[in-house]
């Protein structure tokens, strides 16, 4: 396993783009790209705070996973992304330690990465995600 | 507002040892830093991804916002923290743009930085911390 820093922090919101005014003008992050993902039942928006990009995420379906953390726990934290070289490789890793999977193997997320979630149960309910 | 960078991620856990071993053993990342914070009544543990740490959070009381929490939403990401050159400066700046507080004025954190917390009703849901 070699993480090399937070990709990225997914938050779920019921708005965009109220959402997305708050981090724009009260925060002043830069919104440098949106992206709706039809796979994930979200459209999305990216902000870059150093190394770490922001992304928000709002749910277009209510049967989408966001959706239903929204439901369940309210607008908030819903997931973080670590860097990794080869998440294939990171997966099965953790696998092996005994550590439940979401994804058994790799799958295109936002910004055209190779990502895999890791089963919250099995991650202290940190929903968290590898990508590359 | 001049955020520079996601100083740390926050996650309440039940049990601080448990969840340093997954983070050190499965995770591979090293915890470099170990605090108890009574003003918040959290044991913490300190580990550093890149620019960014993870703050691991145990509440020491049940009536710690961190216990509260994790009655409330479970296990999970607490809280955000962006570094600022000036908290005080930040919280002011935030306020004067209609975002309430729990702080008005910084106070001293864990690692002895100054800190201060926006109100998560505010920030959609994401309890929101800036420090320096």
């Amino acid at each position: 396993m070699n993480i090399t820093h937070i990709e990225h922090i997914g938050i779920a919101v019921e708005n965009l783009e109220e959402a997305k005014k708050y981090y724009q003008e009260i925060l002043g992050l830069e919104c440098y790209a949106e992206e709706e993902i039809p796979d994930q039942k979200v459209k999305t928006a990216f902000f870059k705070v150093g190394q770490t990009k922001i992304e928000l995420l709002e749910p277009t379906s209510s049967d989408s996973p966001v959706a239903k953390f929204i439901n369940k726990k309210g607008q908030g934290i819903h997931h973080i992304a670590f860097a990794n070289p080869d998440t294939d490789e990171a997966l099965k890793e953790v696998e092996n330690k005994g550590i439940k999977l979401i994804d058994k193997k790799s799958r295109k997320g936002a910004e055209n990465l190779n990502i895999g979630f890791l089963h919250p149960k099995f991650t202290f309910g940190v929903l968290t995600e590898f990508c590359s």
